[in-house]
């Protein structure tokens, strides 16, 4: 039977300010990414959010992002690859502690926003995102961007890691994702979005911007929790899934 | 043979600010209390730190702080009792990250300035220092204050601990530290120092400032590393340690 | 004409995320107590919520905190009357920028949380806080709790001020707060709040928790814009105000 | 007879965190460029700084950066013309305000670190810097790259402005700076360097790294107070200047 994982951004509320509707995705999804604090998410968030995760049998997996709070860790920022490697391991190791406190095993890390971004592209990045996961728990899985230069990496060095796409993105031709200001770029409809992703899982395909078929490895796609229609394309997708015979299921360790 | 440790706060050095003379006082102490980027300390700080202590073969120990960099930590903040759990175990968690890295094993956590006073004669904050260390690493040793609250609450939660004592302060009849605004607070001669320590360990007492004797526990004694004058301080107290047969040697974790 | 302004904190909100309900509450106040960067607003929000005050007509103050972004500026912190003084002035200086873009004359300083709670009781930063708000620009008018050190400190020093009490707490009979935690803290009914405030605007006083008559001074009422609830609140109190005649305005720089 | 201005990044410490030799620089130099809180300096080390220039009679000046404090602000960041000019206008005011308390009026506004380079190169960026200094006060001087688009928009927008020269960097023969990172790019001898700007100063000519000459206009020189050679440097420059009957002066607004 074919598998896929469903995971969304957890955690990102920060002291006195909530973000995003964390327990009303939480029942759809197999995965949460868990803000580690300097991008949003704080360590009384961390805490919570592994808990709630534990109780919706979640996979639980680190998301650490640049030191940005005020940006929301979305804008590049010149980190140097000694720097990226340990901004990742200090986060993922911080999490790590709220884990082992409530007897989790963490499955993955995802990089967040411009991390991931320029770390997708950008091979020595992609190298320090991949060291400093192994720096904290060389058996944890990277979860990335299909055909990301972090997949390469992660394959390079003998680190697990899971192939990510995106069921609301259009898909360039050489398999990276359209640019958002790009006319065409958002997939809006949920069943369409559910077909191409169900498509991914089984045939490992998907039709680019442009018409043609180009392979794509689906283990897991990325869903939103941040807006009620979020939910309601959550919903849709997972229904559609399970209604092909695709199992959503957490990430798994070796 | 009797035995003690020697430790000293390092790498509370942060992005393009350096501070304290980490690698001059490093081969006269036996254990190091790394900062974890909350009161001083950066992630490329304590990874370099961490690989610093295990070629010098000293023994490796977070030290968590308020969420407070420009008050180094030394402000008394009112945090929660929850705050203060999820910030120790966030902070163990993140230098844990780097000794698993570099192969270390973590002997211990002591909390810095401010936090490590109020938690030294709060209980309940006591015990969430202790709640955030196990949450982190249930075999870690908490370093503390000899007497205060903090190695009562450890002892209570089965957490092992060491009793920390300080060659350069004047004790209170209570056993409690003579505050520094007071004459007569700091110990400024090096041999007096030594000498006070050797009793300690020899004897388990000291001279309090009213002349009488208490009884006190000394695993491990605090020294200094951010002037010459404190390098030399250190020096002579491991020189009078040693003559007098004391071992000096890191914290060991069960 | 009796008069009395409604104040409001406004502009907290942070990056990514969002909190309070600004424009909700802008038409029914007078003036906005701007968040500064320390607790809560950045740069871009202070812009738009200066942007904001001016097209509604109503007064624009600084909100200063602690430097605390995590708790909100809402814990106690052991700054020293030094710090106090500078935390002030930089953040009002910087709000002040935004207000000289605009062509709007800040009018008043209102400190935030544990910042205005701490001064209120204690004369040294009670002192301070004043003279960070005369380093910013000595004709601005503090805006404290009626009663407090601060107003105190304002007099002594010739700053103008405002005093401030609130609709929805009861008072001890020495005219501080009765707390949060007490049965009875707070007045729920916006209609006996409303008349508690007219009374004190028309008589100069206010009945204390215990039943006894209370001088207070009332030129400016403290009201909130975070919730539904809230709002209805700030309507009510405006409505029975205007309806006995008493001017809603903004407080007046000489 | 002719003039030049001796400008110095000054005030960067931090907290417990001391960088830079402020007090030993400031009697060579004539302008100070003070660290606003987000990169470095914070908000009593601001008001001591503009107290020590006050005393010393050297220009004052905001030095405003990215919010990296972990980076010194030296990284580059994705930050939009929004961000940039409210970061100014924050940062500017922000210093005004202990401007304000001790009767100094500041000159001038010079960005620091990546926000100069980028700003130096890109348009957009270079306008938001200039609307962030016009809003905190339309009368400041922007102190900026000889050659660069900061120049070019203040020019356009009516904003007084001062070409900056590096008197140890080589140029170009576009008359940017030749990047660190090149053979040559320093000028390392303090009399040749000195010749240099005399050269500029007297002709408004430079020799760029290819031997041919290029003009370049020079308002202000940039000086380091960061080591004893850098202090070696600046004495030697000023000495060469005053021998060559240039003075030494502050900017002046008009």
């Amino acid at each position: 039977m074919e598998r896929i994982d469903l995971n969304c951004d957890l955690g990102e509320s920060f002291g006195a300010y909530t973000i995003g509707m964390d327990s009303e995705v939480l029942p759809y999804i197999t995965s949460a990414n868990i803000a580690c604090g300097f991008h949003g998410g704080d360590p009384l968030v961390m805490e919570r959010t592994v808990a709630a995760c534990a109780r919706a049998g979640a996979g639980v997996g680190a998301h650490p992002g640049f030191p940005d709070l005020i940006g929301f860790g979305r804008r590049n920022m010149a980190a140097t690859p000694d720097e990226v490697r340990t901004y990742i391991a200090y986060q993922t190791g911080a999490l790590l502690a709220f884990c082992h406190e409530q007897g989790v095993r963490m499955t993955h890390v995802k990089p967040h926003g411009a991390l991931y971004n320029m770390a997708a592209k950008d091979y020595a990045l992609a190298k320090a995102v991949c060291e400093g996961i192994r720096a904290a728990d060389e058996s944890l899985i990277l979860l990335a961007l299909s055909g990301s230069q972090m997949l390469k990496a992660a394959g390079e060095m003998g680190l697990a890691c899971a192939s990510e796409v995106f069921a609301d993105r259009a898909y360039e031709p050489d398999g990276s994702l359209v640019p958002r200001s790009r006319p065409g770029s958002m997939i809006k409809d949920a069943d369409e979005a559910a077909r191409r992703v169900v498509r991914m899982v089984k045939e490992g395909k998907v039709q680019a911007i442009d018409g043609r078929d180009i392979p794509i490895r689906a283990d897991s796609v990325c869903v939103h929790g941040d807006s009620r229609s979020a939910l309601d394309f959550v919903k849709k997708i997972r229904e559609n899934l399970e209604r092909e015979n695709i199992a959503c299921l957490p990430l798994e360790r070796k």
